[in-house]
């Protein structure tokens, strides 16, 4: 990969034009696929270099969360590794849709309660989950930092081993509240804005989880820098992904973000790197309220809009077919010269 | 396939119950994957079988049309059989989007102008282009019956082959404005909420595509039965198409529909069999105006909103992943117990 043109910011400009003027030779009339157009050229201007095919790996980071004692999730925290050991046995939906997409899959333990010992499984754990971040940070800022280093490293590693795009998914009980109040802190938006029923909550559940929100941030207070809100009140996984993103910069690498748990760690990476939204697409658009708000807030808008409300990449599996077919289009497709067909829209 | 469902209608009540259980089981919040379930849900009812995969056949079907005389496309009737040689080559977009989602793509001529004389192309031939709506009828009641019969053939044809979803596409310049008078007539809507840009008319074309499907509803008149409406103002590739989509009630063959003119095709056939509803799918909406309003009347809602107006079946052809994706869940994905997860949403 060039990066050669990464002072003209991790957008190629010089590669979009050239993507869109090969897309528009194609024998179909001008634009007429629509967003697969679209995706195509911000797929090959991020690399920087025309794309001949996908190589995706799906990165799913899972940790354990001390406020899940607070009652916010629908399934104890057992079930973060509960999880993980389904996405090694291969039964899980994002083990599924992985394979269905053709993509690598690599699972992250950054802290989840239960170690996992099982061999696959990439262990880059920061501590047995975080602390109650409604009593006291849930993490030092030195654990924020190693997780955002085992991020890069890994998306470093998987760059060098040819990978050209990065799903992101995250497995993690309670996660949605730690996402929520550190979108809530990022965007200055009230807690009910970002609070949804998450993996199933009732509407005690709700509010439960909202009044927890509102307690995390009053003890977080306002004014704090973006890594100091991500210790004090994101989890492991929400750290190391937004290291996997800070990386994709330099590396120019494509990350496909999946729900609001991802979404968070990327408007963290854009808050710490303005750069880091050029590289970022959206797969889908979640139930959650805060998704909605994140992605309006980074600028991207969804491809899918299916309901999905999972997690573990699974939006992510999902649009990368559509990614693969924009980049099939732009080399498989033929021009209307070599078609021999009358181009009237020149 | 069983038909013995067909008296509980199109779709199969109990295999949906069975397929909606057997999801509920799987090791993830109840309905977190959203419209991926109800999509498995959907296909299965339809077929009436637990299905193990897809085998899908995108059909394009293919005609030219005498109102393209009257200046309602950018593109010249030439261009019709230019994209069908095109289709034969390999080098369309349907062609590469079809082997990325494994589908057979079948290519029709229904009545190209110059007749198409490629192996691989189906010839159905009701005539070298339709006659110019505007003036007197597309063709005869005799001529949409023949094309309905030859499009019910092919589909019992593809069911016997094994093929277990047929995504519908099409391809004849100027049939964005016979789906529009089609769409306009049965809806009873007006003419400038039908009609669209196509393939990329300006302000002046669109002006002068109203005016042609409003003389064309003029000529039409009120309170015709809806195939002398496909007769009157339709085209030889929409009736096969038609065809297709009726035949495929008792086949129980999932229809997945593309943009605007496959649209009027299914508008049609539910106008003459009310159960024809039952078996369609929607893939994506397309930026035509009249697309919503046809798919609002048949009550669906598509998968995909991407801003894609090329036809081909492209859309459909984009959406066939979705699908599949949906079906390796139901197959692939393992249960709570399976799995050894704690099931807290029972």
């Amino acid at each position: 990969v060039s990066k050669a043109g990464l002072d003209r910011g991790p957008r190629d400009a010089l590669v979009a034009g050239e993507i869109a003027e090969a897309l528009a030779a194609k024998a179909k009339p001008r634009g007429s696929l629509g967003r697969l157009e679209e995706m195509a050229i911000t797929l090959c201007a991020i690399r920087g270099e025309r794309l001949r095919e996908l190589r995706p790996t799906v990165v799913v980071a899972a940790a354990d969360h001390g406020l899940a004692a607070e009652g916010v999730s629908a399934y104890p925290s057992e079930v973060t590794a509960q999880m993980v050991q389904a996405f090694v046995a291969g039964g899980a939906a994002i083990c599924v849709l992985a394979d269905h997409a053709g993509a690598r899959l690599v699972v992250v333990d950054c802290g989840v309660g239960t170690p996992i010992e099982s061999q696959p499984v990439l262990s880059r754990r920061i501590g047995a989950a975080t602390r109650n971040a409604c009593a006291e940070p849930a993490m030092t800022i030195a654990q924020a930092d190693q997780a955002i280093v085992d991020g890069g490293e890994l998306l470093a590693e998987l760059a060098r081993d040819g990978t050209n795009i990065v799903a992101l998914g995250e497995m993690g009980i309670g996660n949605s509240t730690s996402a929520a109040a550190v979108t809530a802190a990022l965007l200055a938006a009230p807690a009910p804005a970002c609070c949804g029923p998450g993996t199933g909550l009732d509407a005690a559940g709700l509010a439960r989880k909202v009044a927890v929100v509102e307690r995390m941030l009053e003890r977080l207070g306002r004014g704090r820098r973006p890594q100091q809100t991500l210790a004090e009140v994101g989890g492991f996984e929400i750290a190391f992904m937004t290291g996997v993103i800070l990386a994709a910069i330099e590396q120019r690498m494509p990350i496909l973000l999946d729900g609001f748990i991802t979404a968070a760690a990327a408007l963290t990476a854009v808050a710490i790197d303005a750069r880091a939204r050029e590289i970022l697409i959206a797969s889908h658009l979640s139930p959650e309220p805060g998704h909605r708000l994140a992605l309006d807030a980074l600028g991207l808008e969804p491809l899918l809009d299916l309901g999905m409300r999972l997690g573990e990449g699974s939006g992510a599996a999902v649009a990368l077919p559509l990614l693969e077919a924009a980049i099939a289009i732009l080399e498989k497709m033929a021009t209307f010269s070599a078609a021999g067909v009358t181009d009237a829209g020149r």
